[in-house]
């Protein structure tokens, strides 16, 4: 297996392949990079005669269709995948090219974070997540197949989706949020002291991925641009409405313009599968928790004990405050019975809701 | 003490102040909403002859002066404070129809839910939250001071700010996040299948708010229209210019000012305080933990024999995986430490992060 580029996904599929026993030859036109993932021990440098079955490119999108086209070429018996956020440009860049598509078939695993490089790489990066793999008409099902096995060794989904609709998909779930999330953030830069020191959990959830890295993201939003564009210009027809109204919230139709937009983001989030891959139907329980060494682990262990299985936990903290509230997320059933089960060992159960 | 309006505040506040022992007579225009809190134990019903010392007005935007004006002439000797979400609008209102404002100081604790009503209330609310007192000079600091004594009684932590400091700072903080969001999730309408299936981590949390009660925030949002117009159309002008370079991506100057917003998203997202008041500057470790019960109960339980606190705790979750990683916060100088006694005790270490 070869493996060229030893950033975040390069080095995370390295490390994960490592510990399948797989040989991972790794490459990277930066020396010191591929110095740093050999070190974290995602895999070895190319020797003279090797001759990998597979090739992973894990490069820029910017760079990525250069690069297959180099591997397809250099590799003339190997199949050839990239795992760029993108697809429609580097498949249309490769056809254009002349390349030979019959060992070519873009993929995209749906896993990422907000640090990039490899000393940000884990082996369990993929575990769970979904991994668009991008089929086309001039490769055959056998001859894709073992980028769909990758997918499944290293514990991911595997999906087919042509490249098109994945990346119309992740502009709307992906690459549309991360620059509203920013568009948000910037606001921020001017912001007071004293404005910031009233922030609460919706402002740092709706911020978080405003922290990315600019220079992959101008390169995904590039080469992803008009479906991008597509959902920014819905949504800036929505704020022109919501602005409208806002201008002149008293005049006929106003309040009904702002209420069908608030129940249209009821209605959207209300689309977001939960965890285990269904709408959420749980039912939360929330608890006090002082801010000491073990309370939380007290918690989680009665909970177990009572022999109930957390589905999903949520810490709320408060800036300044010493304790926090622990929500717990259950199963609607033992909801009731948990709720009895904590009071009874002492604990504070300020919430219960289905 | 007297409280009217029994929704998610006027009850929180109730129960706080009845676990304090404070007589508290709950008032509400629905009889049904105020059977409800009187089960949940936030009051009594008011008696002929009770003669409250301050009245805490919870009823929603557009009708707290109009309210606050019949509490005050209905208990002459009492201070009245309300707090709802905005706090020039009812100052306006009760200066202009004469009302008496030697004893009225508007308040707005910082705390909220996506879930709203009695039924979502908690006497801990409130606990190391900000409260903010809006301070205006037709009161003075002695009058005042029992409303700061409220505050601080409730656990939260008082802040004075004028009307007009207070209503832009939580347009900014809390009001544009509100309708960003929104605007974001109700693009997911007319989402496919397949493309929410792809639904990660980022788009649940920016979306996350948009759950809110659509009536409660047209009344917010049209109480507070001007600051919240202001930052919105700033926010606006940023998605025209990225619009403008996403539609022609390969223009000159166009990814520097794609790169450039992202760069913005980055610095505003820095200005926000992290837990306990400070900027965030925990060290993360991430660590594999098992869907089973009891699996993270022992995780925290090790971490605590191992004489550590954890700050913070996020858990991710990978649809339809059986599998989480728990991201724990600590001070930096016990993150290798911690890293070591966990891997010795077995624990997967997939990520550690300064």
């Amino acid at each position: 297996m070869r493996i060229v580029g030893s950033g975040l996904l390069g080095t995370s599929i390295g490390l994960a392949l490592r510990e399948h026993g797989v040989d991972v030859i790794l490459d990277d036109i930066s020396p010191s990079g591929l110095d740093l993932a050999i070190d974290y021990g995602a895999g070895r440098r190319a020797r003279p005669g090797d001759a990998p079955e597979l090739v992973i490119v894990c490069v820029p999108p910017d760079v990525t269709a250069r690069v297959v086209a180099a591997e397809l070429a250099a590799h003339p018996a190997a199949l050839v995948t990239d795992v760029a956020s993108v697809k429609v440009a580097p498949l249309e860049e490769l056809r254009a090219a002349g390349a030979d598509l019959s060992r070519y078939i873009g993929s995209h695993p749906m896993a990422g974070r907000e640090r990039s490089g490899a000393i940000s790489a884990r082996a369990d990066l993929f575990i769970g997540r979904p991994w668009v793999i991008a089929g086309h008409d001039d490769i055959t099902y056998r001859r894709a197949a073992p980028v769909e096995q990758l997918a499944l060794d290293l514990g991911a989904l595997p999906i087919e989706m042509d490249a098109a609709e994945h990346d119309r998909n992740v502009a709307l779930v992906s690459h549309a949020p991360q620059l509203v999330s920013t568009l948000l953030a910037r606001r921020l830069g001017g912001a007071t002291d004293s404005a910031v020191s009233l922030a609460g959990q919706g402002l740092r959830d709706t911020t978080r991925i405003a922290s990315s890295d600019p220079e992959l993201w101008v390169q995904i939003l590039g080469a992803n641009a008009a479906p991008v564009v597509e959902i920014l210009r819905a949504l800036r027809d929505d704020l022109d409405d919501v602005l409208g109204a806002l201008e002149n919230p008293t005049a006929p139709g106003a309040r009904r313009t702002i209420a069908e937009t608030l129940a249209g983001g009821n209605a959207g989030v209300a689309r977001i599968p939960g965890k285990h891959g269904q709408a959420s139907h749980f039912s939360q329980i929330v608890v006090k928790v002082d801010d000491t060494p073990g309370e939380l682990a007290r918690l989680l262990t009665e909970i177990g004990e009572a022999g109930v299985n957390m589905e999903d936990l949520r810490l709320e903290h408060s800036p300044g405050a010493q304790i926090g509230l622990a929500e717990i997320s259950v199963l609607p059933e033992v909801e009731e019975r948990l709720a009895r089960e904590l009071e009874g060992r002492g604990w504070k159960i300020v919430g219960a809701f289905a």
